[in-house]
């Protein structure tokens, strides 16, 4: 048999695995919500034996929302989360950074035996250092926790703001330990897939803390400077396009980011420098009306980012 | 009869005008292109009496593909300019800041008596400080010109990379001068609706340098340094979407951009400085771990926004 012809046995048994499991989410905001719309809607047969979808949040509405939009099939009070955990196959921990790493260490008895457990959160330094600084007093050998990381999301918040098309072609990075069981990676990476992402970044968490300080958390605090430093809201009616483009992501939530970048300082501060940098390079050129520097440096900047779209 | 019913006749008489005008582009790239094929597709009949487009570029490939595509009537070598000058009520000048200002005294002597003439420059300061500078000598009584400035674009370069529908729901800016004829502007004002143009903003010259220094240019030297500083070309890989986007710019047209900076040196610097200081103090902030501080600015930054967008 070939290579191809096995994996695609192999996956066809994932899939049905996957098709039937019962998922938890802790957190149905806009991640977990468009996880769980997505797990319903991309993974879940319409007809045959189905998985189960719970979920566990603050807000009721969102989970009564939720279940009169047939994504989950029952909504959990955070007193009622040691209920919920018992019987979920694959859980999602959709939390804060800080909370994430609370959650895990708080609830570590309340998983099922054999369950998959992962989470969404944007820094992983801090929740790395600590669970793998005491295994034991951390982790159950029984529970395979496997640090996650899908790169997408909208302006919007909430489970309202939620929809199953944000991992649509996007990348989703995962951050296998020396622990990780192989048939529990295969499985997370097969419904990410299923989910609709394009591509599936295998790496450990100091890089990518590092990478994201520059691609996610600079970007962040670009925009939030650039509409800072705006002389009044009117301005959009000047506006072609770039500057609303470049701006999208200032509407931002304002206690998540703070967290992330307050979590992720080092690596940030480093990444705003090096921006501030080339910035000042370039405005150096402009004020020195040096035509042809500054017309070399948009060369080589056109040549680079046309190399990176081809990297997509 | 109400001042709606009297405005519907009199679009009607101006639309009428517009369907049956002789259109002349002095360069036929992704601009010139991108408003020829709107003025062929949305407002010429398909039917009936229609009007006719010429258009003079560099490239004969250019024209040669825009007379194959039905786009233009007929195209001119350089060396042919004046011929078509000489027939066209409604030109469009569609070339870089400078060479407008050339053209426009070049060919002071070609234009046909009672036309149209305006540009699409993205700095007016120069252009408009000569002309007004010594009417007399750079402008004819009988030939009208007005300065405006389509806010639209994309990445792409030439009559290939043109599009009738970059036009769709952007901002148009003209820049009316006490000698411009009412309605001439009406008639530029209809055409432009007519193209898919949401909002016109009427302004001075200056105002537009200043304002469009931030939202455009300074958007530009924000990408390039973001794309500048970036480690390698590989990073897109741990991309979500937001590096994507505030980049997407940073494919720019180096020598044209060398031209629109150095063209508005003051007006950018001072831009970039405000910029610079919004990124620091958010920088300090994240450095001396202010978690209050970082946080309100965000907030202001999310409230900020969201009143731009519905300013929109």
């Amino acid at each position: 048999m070939s290579d191809t012809i096995q994996q695609n046995i192999e996956n066809s048994r994932l899939d049905d695995k996957l098709r039937t499991m019962t998922y938890g989410f802790v957190g149905l905001g806009i991640m977990g919500g468009s996880l769980a719309k997505a797990i319903r809607n991309r993974v879940f047969d319409t007809d045959g034996p189905k998985g189960k979808i719970l979920a566990m949040d603050i807000k009721p509405l969102s989970l009564q929302q939720a279940v009169s939009d047939k994504i989950i099939d029952e909504g959990f009070q955070p007193c009622q989360v040691r209920q919920m955990l018992a019987v979920c196959d694959f859980v999602f921990i959709c939390l804060y950074p800080g909370a994430t790493l609370d959650f895990l260490i708080e609830y570590r008895d309340a998983f099922k035996s054999g369950c998959i457990v992962t989470d969404i959160s944007g820094v992983k330094t801090k929740i790395a250092q600590t669970l793998y600084s005491d295994r034991e007093k951390y982790l159950r050998p029984d529970v395979d926790f496997i640090l996650g990381h899908p790169m997408a999301g909208n302006e919007k918040e909430g489970y309202e703001g939620s929809t199953q098309t944000v991992f649509q072609n996007r990348n989703y990075i995962i951050m296998p330990d020396s622990q990780n069981k192989p048939e529990n990676l295969e499985l997370l990476k097969l419904l990410v897939t299923r989910l609709g992402i394009r591509r599936i970044i295998e790496t450990d968490y100091i890089t990518h803390d590092h990478k994201i300080a520059f691609t996610s958390q600079l970007c962040h605090v670009i925009a939030s400077a650039l509409v800072d430093s705006a002389e009044d809201e009117q301005i959009t009616a000047f506006g072609g396009g770039s500057y609303e483009d470049l701006t999208r992501i200032a509407l931002i939530n304002a206690p998540l980011w703070t967290e992330l970048f307050l979590s992720n300082q080092k690596e940030l501060i480093s990444m705003i420098e090096n921006f501030e940098n080339s910035l000042s390079k370039m405005k150096g050129q402009i004020a020195a009306g040096d035509k042809e520097g500054l017309c070399k440096t948009l060369s080589d900047v056109r040549s680079k980012r046309a190399a990176m779209a081809t990297k997509k």
